[in-house]
């Protein structure tokens, strides 16, 4: 290139040079290291290409750029716009050639490693590096003179067009090859997988694949399709863990395939069929085939994990709890009896412990406490809450078995959240009147319409998040006392307190004609006592041996932490005192480390090695954790101040039952595969 | 150390070094790097690690050995014993600890690296390497206060004892982890495979696992069973394929799938249950069950392969004859539907050229014609002729479409090798009458006893060797022209030369009451003119393109080559003159380079690059071939001299009929699927 040659700047990225007039544009963003997309190597098929000049003056550039600086629309623009039009002014960077000094503006979506996973201002960004690539070639034709196999033909095209060396090829794809590439007229698009192993062929120029995130919950499944080339989640389906039959909660799935041999089986196929349902049914909503799917990757807790490895979950129910393999799985979809492609590759997050998942693999991705200073609290409910603690410098993992109450089941009028179940609630402190508000509505229930607006699905039950804030509300209005007792005295001034056998029960919910009476009982405050204990006291386990005292942030994931009120489960004493402002919901965090996992592929060397580095602690050997246990029965806890929380809520004087909350603790434990609080 | 402690000698390694007492022999050994076997890792429990003391006065190392120079026999010897005895004084190195001076033989049956494919004294040696390997290990014991999964723990184990790092593991390996763990009170063995995969384990100690070896031909599937730890062929076994019902030779096989779709899939399936079967009968001749299986080997032809491995073979069927690869494949059992150990590897040697297989593969890997300077020709006689020629200098290769007449068939009287058939047969020139003899009876049809030998077979029909003997005492005898007709003048002096049409025929065997008469017509002698023209007309090819007018040595592989009498076919001129002594058979030499690349890891990288070097030469498209074709149609030869050869036979003045040899010659072509010499 000489002084005289056409200047082209690239932007964002400010790189710049000087080429030969009629280079084409994509050719020397290459050479200057520019980050354009292409499938079809230049070809004007692909369409990634696409820029834009910038129009006008660039003094600090010290160039003029205008339209017309490029090379007019040729035959390959035009034969492209017959499919898809190129809008605002978008130019094929493989067509167009440089006439003279030019602006090019390369927008995010022609970028190969786009951001694709932006969430909220605090967490981090994810770039668009899928394991699958797809790659267009042009294959040699064989030669009688020159004799080699297809497939090496095909292999020298990717050296020469893509730099791709020291290939390894799948025997299913040399089944296709060689009708694929006549079919194509020796046309053909690779999916190469790492950068080094050929997946898959088709004929002709391929646009798209897809990837599957999943997240198999103890309860649901939840799986997210995601086209590889633009990281957009294209469709999104769920269903019920089909598992549920052979028992509500982990521990009784355990326990069925103790007690019948071969139930492991059982389970295991019952969970691949459910994927399989969802690998259809997502496709079905993008209008693709399951074929199209070229990688999945799973989370899932460490009995969900198992079970979908066909690893017999046996030794996760009971002491010592060893998982048969903490490491990252990488499988065919076959392996998996999955019928997307056949030559997916799945990839399975590390779990941690015995009792800490791939799930909190996922949530560990999503959130990376290990790169902030902040020291931050993950924390994922569920049966067993998984629990990570830590910053930059270190990180901690337990779980801790809190039951299934949190989920609505074991409570009396517990129910799914679902239409017609009580999700907020509000108690005046003077008339202990309550008002609430239910799933399917805005409306309060003392508010003009309510009845006519829940006519449809009636007030069912309470779920997950309405137990939470109907326990704090009746704690901040003095019902329930700090001990966790349903204080009988005030039945004097409500009827809603009301005497029921030795205990009494609060009536959030007044029978109708067609309705049943809604009660806090006094056992359902036990229930929640007990999981929010165990929570609380795993929790302070990891902050004595960080020997911190505070955190800074509070994250909860899942989605019982996406709807209930963090101030409400501060109250309860779910979780520590922490600054309101620094708890939120990270939402389906698992889901998303799933996703990040998915679209980048050095994601999944960073989960792998940050799970090593966890620390993780068994609350079951850990003698202090009953100790903390005890305490944390009371409301919100029998010794910790909750002076942050104080600054937003007034929290009642502390009263006492005759007799201590301490007393009432029972060690929870894992050893019973049976559910603790049964 | 010090001169004070013992000297131990090791022969036949001849290193030596000074031990504390107490050393265990084992472990002086590992640390001079003396090659002794050991797969329980020194606990007296694999009693692969037997030696020997050598007793005596060694002056050369200057110290006198004795028995009591080791300690005598302990309880781990003891225990040993009590199921398999130690004999010839032979010690468990492990437990044997070093008492004084002493000098210890590691017989080759404890040495790692033992040689075990020796052939005759020009073949090179190959020694043991396979890449399965089992390791026995004890497994620490999941703790809570570390968890750990049992996958990590067992690789821990494999890294302190054994050293082997960066392993990765089959999701079924981990199906089966956990209970074989506990079922084995933490001992296992596991196999590894090339040192980095984890593909089986077993509770406790296990002893043997086994490979396959399998030639895939056209005809005949052969499969040798060997002991990975020894090397042994422990059973062999062989079948029909059964893709014969889908067409006899190569080329009526692609045919079939040609008009048939779907065709390619029958014949794959058929191919893998032939070679089901045959694990089955090999594992039950030896006793074990095809899941001790753990790795296999194949060769084949290209046609062969292909089927094997689900690849439509279409393309083989006509120019250009591409293949769909030409690289090695290592793949899993069950992804050819091989029902051996789940987990067992599949090794597939390359292919060459689109007529060049895996079978000429194997015979390369046999005979190495690449590690001598001797040019050598390698001739593996088929319906094609594979060719390699060469030495350490270049090697070049291509078929040659000789027909299925060297196999018996299109042969008037021809029939496959077995009890009746004629196999040797001798002409006197002077009365014209033939003798011969008949396989299942050493005795020649002259000899007394000869009638009841094979009263229970009959005459019933001429093997290909048969034939090639037939056809070349014809020859000497002058019965058969240099041209290849049968001279009719010759009817006159004997009733075996008789007319039949307008050509006349050769009387080999009169009819009796229970059996027709074997006659060769003159079309056999056509039959067999083409196609060893065409054999010939390959190697001159070859020839001319290295510039060599003489080869040093011969090697005939198959079973045809290992039948034939090399003079006979030289008199012919199915092979170029050499000295006689320079000609041999090479066996099964495919077979035996299946067996070597499941011995030895590093013969498959020796194998792949030799291939990668190999020069491929399509015959169809050498002009001079025709030409060479032509000339090599008369017997021996139209113009080369067989000097050699006159040195030991008295070969007929050259004759001809009244029309030439040359035009009746018509170029073979393989664009016809259908066996050109229709």
């Amino acid at each position: 290139m000489s002084q005289k040659d056409p200047l082209v700047v690239f932007t964002p990225s400010g790189r710049r040079g000087r080429f030969p007039v009629g280079t084409p544009v994509l050719q020397a963003a290459r050479s200057l290291g520019v980050d354009i997309d292409s499938v079809c190597g230049g070809r004007g098929i692909c369409g990634r290409c696409q820029v834009l000049v910038s129009e006008g003056e660039f003094p600090k550039h010290g160039l003029t750029s205008k339209l017309d600086h490029l090379t007019p629309f040729g035959k390959v623009e035009e034969d492209y716009c017959v499919t898809q039009p190129l809008v605002d002014g978008r130019r094929l960077s493989c067509s167009a050639q440089v006439l003279g000094d030019v602006v090019i503006d390369v927008p995010s979506s022609s970028q190969v490693h786009k951001q694709v996973v932006r969430k909220e201002a605090e967490a981090h960004d994810v770039e668009l590096d899928p394991l699958i690539r797809l790659h267009y070639v042009e294959v040699q034709q064989p030669d009688m003179h020159d004799p080699s196999g297809d497939l090496r033909r095909l292999e020298d095209a990717l050296e020469f067009e893509w730099r791709l060396t020291d290939l390894a090829c799948d025997v299913i794809v040399l089944q296709q090859l060689q009708k694929a590439l006549r079919a194509g007229h020796w046309k053909v698009t690779v999916a190469v997988h790492a950068g080094h192993q050929i997946v898959a062929v088709w004929p002709g120029f391929k646009e798209k694949v897809f990837g599957l995130a999943v997240d198999i919950g103890s309860t649901t499944i939840a799986a997210h399709l995601c086209d590889l080339a633009s990281g957009e989640v294209v469709a999104s389906a769920g269903l019920m863990n089909p598992q549920i039959r052979f028992g509500e909660d982990l521990m009784s799935r355990v326990s069925y395939v103790m007690m019948n041999p071969g139930g492991e089986k059982e389970m295991t196929t019952a969970v691949r069929e459910a994927l399989n349902t969802l690998a259809h049914e997502v496709a079905a909503q993008a209008g693709i085939t399951p074929q199209d799917i070229l990688e999945a990757t799973f989370v899932g807790n460490p009995i969900m994990h198992h079970l979908l490895l066909g690893i017999d979950p046996t030794e996760l129910g009971g002491a010592p709890f060893a998982l048969a393999t903490d490491r990252a799985i990488t499988l065919w979809a076959v392996e998996i009896d999955f019928a997307i492609h056949r030559n997916a590759r799945i990839y399975v997050l590390p779990c941690i412990a015995g009792h800490v998942g791939a799930d909190t693999a996922g949530v560990l991705l999503a959130e990376r406490p290990d790169l902030t200073d902040k020291m931050t609290l993950l924390v994922d409910v569920g049966t067993n809450a998984e629990i990570v603690l830590g910053n930059n410098q270190r990180l901690l993992a337990c779980s801790s078995p809190t039951g299934p109450a949190f989920e609505g089941a074991q409570i009396s009028c517990g129910q799914r959240a679902a239409p017609g179940a009580i999700e907020r609630v509000r108690i005046d402190p003077t008339t202990l009147e309550p008002r609430f508000k239910v799933i399917g509505s805005d409306l309060w229930s003392d508010e003009p319409g309510f009845d006519a607006a829940v006519a449809g699905s009636g007030v069912t039950g309470v779920c997950g998040s309405g137990i939470i804030e109907a326990l704090a509300e009746m704690y901040l209005a003095g019902i329930i006392r700090h001990d966790g007792t349903i204080d009988g005295a005030l039945a004097a001034r409500s009827p809603r307190i009301q005497e029921d056998g030795r205990t009494f029960s609060y009536e959030l919910y007044k029978a109708t004609e067609e309705a049943r009476p809604l009660k806090i009982m006094q056992n359902d405050v036990r229930a929640i006592q007990l999981g929010k204990a165990a929570l609380y006291a795993g929790v302070r386990l990891l902050m004595e041996r960080l020997n911190i005292t505070t955190v800074d942030r509070i994250r909860l994931a899942g989605a019982f932490g996406s709807h209930i009120d963090v101030k409400y489960a501060m109250v309860l004493g779910m979780i520590p005192d922490c600054k309101l402002s620094g708890v939120s919901s990270a939402g389906n965090a698992a889901g998303t480390g799933a996703r990040i996992a998915l679209l980048n592929q050095r994601s999944r060397k960073d989960i792998e090695a940050l799970v090593r580095r966890v620390e993780k602690i068994e609350t079951a050997v850990e003698p202090r954790f009953q100790e903390f246990f005890v305490e944390a029965m009371a409301i919100p806890h029998l010794t910790a101040p909750f002076d942050e929380l104080r600054k937003e809520v007034t929290l009642p004087e502390r009263t006492m039952s005759s007799t201590d909350a301490g007393q009432r603790g029972r060690r929870p434990s894992r050893r019973d595969p049976k559910p603790v609080q049964a």
